[in-house]
């Protein structure tokens, strides 16, 4: 396994860089392992963690010591536990950015495409944000919403904790009836998050629109842009729907660091299930 | 040339439904000319032009009669007037989605790659909306920017047709200090839009960064989710940069229908020109 400086700081045994591990087993064809430790809400891999499985092969093959700058991932079948075949594709190299495809196959069949491009995020140029985090207590004084939550076969939520001011509706048996949550999101083992993580984060919370009673969330499609690098510690998450139009919705996630810089933004487009 | 009912619904010789045109040379293989009827600030043809050629070769061949539903384009170089080759890709072609790939070049330099989505918008499902169309007075009590005003080189404003509540403030010489905009927008030549239009027009307003003095803004990539078929009349778009980090910028467009309903929503990444 090649190590990229940017895109790959862990040096721990880290779940997250255990179970995104690929290996080349010819010209841009990788191989890799979804394990049943990222386990989403319905059953299955979550799409972030196949997702990042996939980038994984692109930012060794494609990306080098780039920053992951922006990707689309379209979602045609569902992931399942066990051996996926990732060919990855050069589009363009040029000076200053990458772009390169990934394609997923389980078995003869496709399940995913992602299409990303790789830059320099620290290049220099013009900043001004009108925008702030989400208003969030000190985690340390937040609701852990899984705590004495028992989700049989979900298993996400032991590697990611989330906190949060109020415990969410969907918690409490209530939904609020507002697609929207705020909360404070890390990794359980400590691994700090980077580029190449923020893509499963922002899919790792529970959707929103959970608040308006729905049973769950099923996507299409996965835009991510990276904003920066994310300083180490809790990153505060902002999620919201504001269009379910005959079962479609977007779901808008924001993804800021302990520091107050904004690292992540994603939409996705999903079918409510 | 093939037309698909609910993605080519124009039958007049409107300008969009020409410069589009694509003809079929092989087996999924298509050639277009990209006129100077649709240059953008900066020169050349505008981005959600090309990416309309490319997204009518996917709609005749994977797409068929099913709504375009997302999609995703990276831009990799500027593309220039004259002769464009797609290559398209049929992804999967399912019961419910088909998705496809397509691949522009310009001699042998790939200049653009789309995924795109296909599906049934108007399949049952729940609808509930948490936000509103932009307030703008009637379209003919607003100001058309585009009066007495000459921006040599760009004709794009010769294709569609704009109507704002204030002048914008790139257009006084008074930037406002706040990269947002509402307008009205539709096609001069009073083309119905559809579907496969509003890829175009979530990219044909000025980019909002005008407003905090930037000479212009190029794409990086294009994200859009159609979200219903739009009505007939003016549309009304809001437009919004809200973090600018490095030069890294997005760019948020809404299109919303003359029935009040969101017809698109589209994200691009942009760098500031």
């Amino acid at each position: 396994m090649t190590a990229t400086a940017s895109i790959e700081p862990a040096t721990r045994p880290y779940a997250f860089d255990s179970d995104t591990a690929v290996e080349r087993t010819g010209d841009q064809l990788w191989v890799a392992n979804l394990t049943d430790r990222w386990d989403r809400l319905g059953g299955g891999p979550l799409g972030g963690y196949s997702l990042a499985v996939a980038l994984r092969a692109l930012a060794l093959d494609v990306g080098r010591d780039r920053d992951l700058v922006a990707l689309a991932a379209f979602y045609h079948r569902p992931a399942r536990h066990g051996r996926v075949d990732i060919e990855t594709e050069t589009v363009r190299a040029g000076r200053r950015f990458a772009t390169g495809e990934g394609r997923m196959r389980q078995g003869d069949r496709e399940i995913l495409r992602v299409v990303a491009t790789f830059g320099d995020l620290g290049a220099e140029g013009r900043t001004v944000v009108f925008n702030e985090p989400p208003e969030l207590p000190p985690p340390d004084t937040c609701f852990d919403p899984l705590e004495r939550l028992d989700l049989p076969g979900v298993t996400i939520t032991e590697r990611v904790e989330y906190r949060f001011a109020q415990m969410p509706g969907w918690r409490t048996g209530e939904p609020t009836g507002t697609p929207e949550a705020s909360c404070w999101m890390r990794f359980k083992d400590d691994r700090p998050s980077n580029l190449l993580a923020l893509p499963l984060l922002v899919d790792a919370a529970a959707p929103v629109v959970l608040e308006i009673g729905a049973a769950g969330s099923s996507t299409l499609e996965l835009g991510i842009h990276l904003r920066a690098h994310p300083a180490p510690g809790w990153l505060a998450c902002r999620i919201a729907t504001r269009h379910v139009i005959n079962g479609f919705h977007e779901e808008d996630v924001e993804i800021w660091d302990s520091t107050g810089a904004l690292v992540a933004q994603a939409r996705q487009l999903a079918l409510l299930a």
